[in-house]
C-alpha cells in the first residue's frame, strides 16, 4: 500500500486516470456467466407442450397467469396458488402498476383513490432501493426516510409514523435488503404483521426480490408474512412481490404478486380493465425450466458461486486497503446484489465523482435515499455482480484509491 | 329453410337446445390452425444470438426496446425507429398505461394531471372495442358515443365535441375497425390530422390493431398519420399502438407505441419510473421469426386464408337463412376479426340470450357501446375466428335460428 498522504494518493489516482478505463458497477446486473446458467431456458418449451391444466399458453385468457406458474411461486413463497397473480416480465412494473391503481382507483380498503387525497406520504427505509422510491415519487407522494438497522427498518419509528393517516405505506425488501443485504429479524417481521396503521389502506410493499438469492451458505428460509398478517387480523396489509429476473434473465423473467385472496380478487377486477393476461408462453417456459423450489435452489447455488468470487474480490481489496485507515465501513452480505459502504461524512459524492473521472461508473452517491439526498453524504452502493472478475479486481483497486483521495481532500489534503 | 313462423322456429330452437352444444364465438381469438403458423417462433432465437446493435436482450437496459424491434415496427408502420417504443406482450396494457400516465402525471401538453381535472370525457366511436371503452371507464372518465359510418367516425360530430375542453381524446381503430371492419377514408384521416381540439392535451388513440390483418385480397396500405399530424402542425396529437398478438401468439407477442419524438421522449421519462424495459428476449425472438414487412405480410396471407373460410361459412348461413327475411343486416369485412350484425331494434340482447341458452356463447349484446348500452338494442358482434370450421358452421346455423326466434318474439310470436 502507498503511503496515506495526499501527494502519493493523488499521483496514484492520476496514473489510474491515465489508463482510460471504462468500468461499470452501477447496477445489480447478473454477469454473462450467470446468463449462461439459463441457456436451457431457450429450449425448455415446445410448441406442442403449451397446455397446462386446460389453459393454452399460446392464446388469450387466464388473467392471473398459468396454473403451473402460480403453483411454482406458491411453493417458493410457501403460500397457496390462489394467492399468486403471475404477470409480465418485471416485478418493478408490477409494483408501479399497484401504486398506479391505488392512485387511480384506491386499494381494497381505501376510502377514495390516492389521487383524491392531498398530502399523502410513503415510508422509505434508508438506505433503500432507488427505483422503489422513484415509483412513489413519480406520483408526487411525499417520501419519508426511516432508519434501518441490521434487523430491518426501525419499527419504533415505523409504528410512530404509521399513526399518521396520510402515511399510506412502506417499501420493504425483507431478505438481503437492497443495498445493506440484511435479513429482517423475526421480531421486525412480527411487528410488521401486527402493525395497526391509522390509514385503512396502508400497504406494506414486501418486495421479496432476493428470496432465494444466497451468495454464500445454504438457503435461508423466510416466514410467510401473509399468514402472519392474517393471524394478526390484517390479512390485506401486506402485498408481496418477486420475480425470476435474477433467477433466469433480467427483464425477461416472470413476475408475481402475492396477497390475500381478497386483495387478489380486488386487484384482478382492476387489472381486467388493463390486460387479458401477462405473457403466458414466457411464464410456462420459465416454469418448465425452473421446475420447482428444489431445482431453483440448486440453480441459485450456481449463481451464488459466481457472485461470491466477485464480492470476495471487492471485499478483499477493501480489507487490505481501507480497513487499516478507518475511513469507511462496509457490509459483507450473505445474499442479494450489493455491498453497502459508508464513508466518513461528506465523502461519498466526491468518491463517486473521482471514480467517474477515472473511468469507473458507480451508482450515484445518495441514490439509496429519497430524492437522492443522503444527509450524511456517506453511503455508496457497490454492485460487483456484472463485470468479469478481473474487471471487478481492477475496479476495486481504483475505487479504494478514489475513496482515499476523497477522504484526504476532506481532511484538508 | 323451415317456415318463418313462431311454432316452427321454436321447435327448431328446442331441437338445437336438446343437443347440449358448447360453442364460443365471444372473442377475437385466433384458431389453433393459426397458432400453428408461428410454430417456428419457439426455435427462432438462440441463446448465442441475443446481441443486437450492442444490446444484450438477456440483460437489463434499453427502455424503448431492442433496436431491431424498433426497426421492425418502423418498417411496418412506415415511420422512423425513433418514433417506436417497443414494450411488453400487450398493446392493450400499453394503452391502459398511457391513459394511467395521463391520469397521474398528465400528457406532454397537459396543464395538470387528468386526475386533477373533474368531469373529463372521452369519445367512443360506436360500435367500438369494448376493452377500449373499459380502460377509460375504469378511470371514471365519462364516455361519449360518436356515430360511425363506413368512412370511420362521424368527423362533424368529432370536431364539434372536441371543441369542449373537457373532451380529452378519442378511441380509434383506423383499419378494419373493431367491430365493423371499416377502413377510415382518406378524408376521415385527413380531418383527424387537422383536428384542432380545445383541450391542449387531447389525444387521438390510434389503435392500429389490424394494420396487416387482411382476410381477403392484398395488403391495403395505410397513410402515416403521425407525419400527417406533423404537417398540420400538431405532431403530438396522435399516439399509435399495434402488436404482434394476432401475428404470432395472442397475449405473447410484442407491443409498440408510435408517436412523435417529443411524445416518445416525454413518455420514456415517465416510463423510466416504471420499468427497466419490456421483455427484450421476446422482442428479439419475435423479430427473428417475423423478419420484416414482406415476410410478415406473407404470414398474414396464411392467417387470412384460415380466417376467410370461417367468415365465409358464417356469412353463407346468414345469406341463406336471414337475407330473405329482412330481419338483419351485416358486414362482410375484408380484414380484422369480426362480423357486425344489426338486428331489428330490440332484438340483439334476446338473440344473444337465446344463443347462450342453447349452448353458444356470443359477445354480450351492447358490449360494443359505452357502458354496454346499445340504445337500439340491435348490434351483435360475431367472432368466428377461433372454433374449428365445423363448429363455426354449427354455430352459424344455431345463431340464425336464435335470431329468427328473437325477431318472431318481437313481432308478437
Amino acid at each position: 500500500m502507498k503511503e496515506f498522504v495526499y501527494a502519493a494518493v493523488k499521483e496514484e489516482f492520476d496514473q489510474w486516470k491515465a489508463r482510460g478505463l471504462s468500468l461499470n458497477m452501477a447496477r445489480g446486473k447478473p454477469s454473462l456467466e450467470q446468463l449462461e446458467l439459463s441457456r436451457g431456458l431457450f429450449t425448455a418449451l415446445d410448441f406442442d407442450d403449451c397446455m397446462d391444466d386446460g389453459v393454452d399458453a399460446r392464446n388469450y385468457g387466464e388473467l392471473a397467469g398459468m396454473p403451473s406458474a402460480r403453483k411454482y411461486w406458491a411453493e417458493l413463497l410457501d403460500i397457496h396458488p390462489d394467492q399468486c397473480f403471475v404477470g409480465g416480465s418485471s416485478s418493478l412494473n408490477m409494483m408501479y402498476d399497484f401504486i398506479a391503481k391505488a392512485w387511480s382507483n384506491g386499494l381494497l380498503h381505501s376510502e377514495k383513490p390516492w389521487s383524491q387525497q392531498p398530502g399523502i406520504k410513503f415510508l422509505c427505509p434508508v438506505p433503500g432501493y432507488d427505483r422503489h422510491f422513484r415509483i412513489t415519487q413519480s406520483f408526487g407522494i411525499e417520501l419519508i426516510p426511516v432508519k434501518t438497522t441490521q434487523a430491518g427498518p426501525d419499527m419504533d419509528q415505523v409504528e410512530r409514523l404509521a399513526a399518521d393517516p396520510l402515511v399510506k405505506g412502506i417499501w420493504c425488501v425483507p431478505k438481503y435488503s437492497n443495498p445493506d443485504g440484511n435479513i429482517y429479524s423475526d421480531e421486525t417481521i412480527r411487528r410488521f404483521a401486527a402493525l395497526k396503521p391509522a390509514a385503512p389502506d396502508f400497504v406494506v410493499v414486501w418486495d421479496n426480490a432476493y428470496c432465494v438469492h444466497e451468495i454464500r451458505g445454504d438457503f435461508v428460509p423466510f416466514p410467510d408474512i401473509l399468514a402472519m398478517c392474517a393471524q394478526e387480523g390484517s390479512p390485506d396489509l401486506v402485498v408481496e412481490f418477486a420475480s425470476s429476473s435474477k433467477i433466469t434473465f433480467p427483464g425477461a423473467g416472470m413476475s408475481v404478486m402475492a396477497a390475500s385472496a381478497a386483495n387478489i380478487e380486488y386487484l384482478c377486477q382492476l387489472a381486467s380493465a388493463q390486460m387479458i393476461s401477462g405473457d403466458k408462453v414466457n411464464q410456462l417456459r420459465q416454469v418448465k425450466f425452473l421446475k420447482d423450489k428444489a431445482h431453483t435452489l440448486n440453480l441459485m447455488k450456481k449463481h451464488g458461486e459466481l457472485l461470491r468470487v466477485r464480492f470476495d474480490a471487492f471485499l478483499k481489496e477493501l480489507d487490505e486497503e481501507i480497513k487499516p485507515l478507518d475511513i469507511a465501513r462496509w457490509t459483507n452480505p450473505q445474499g442479494g446484489y450489493f455491498i453497502s459502504l459508508y464513508t466518513r461524512p461528506g465523502c461519498a459524492r466526491r468518491t463517486v465523482e473521482l471514480c467517474r473521472e477515472a473511468g469507473l461508473v458507480m451508482t450515484d452517491a445518495g441514490a439509496a435515499y429519497p430524492y437522492g439526498n443522503d444527509p450524511e453524504d456517506s453511503h455508496i452502493r457497490i454492485a460487483p455482480s456484472f463485470p468479469p472478475l478481473e474487471d471487478v479486481e481492477l475496479a476495486a483497486k481504483l475505487f479504494c484509491v478514489c475513496l482515499k483521495l476523497a477522504a484526504l481532500e476532506k481532511m484538508g489534503g
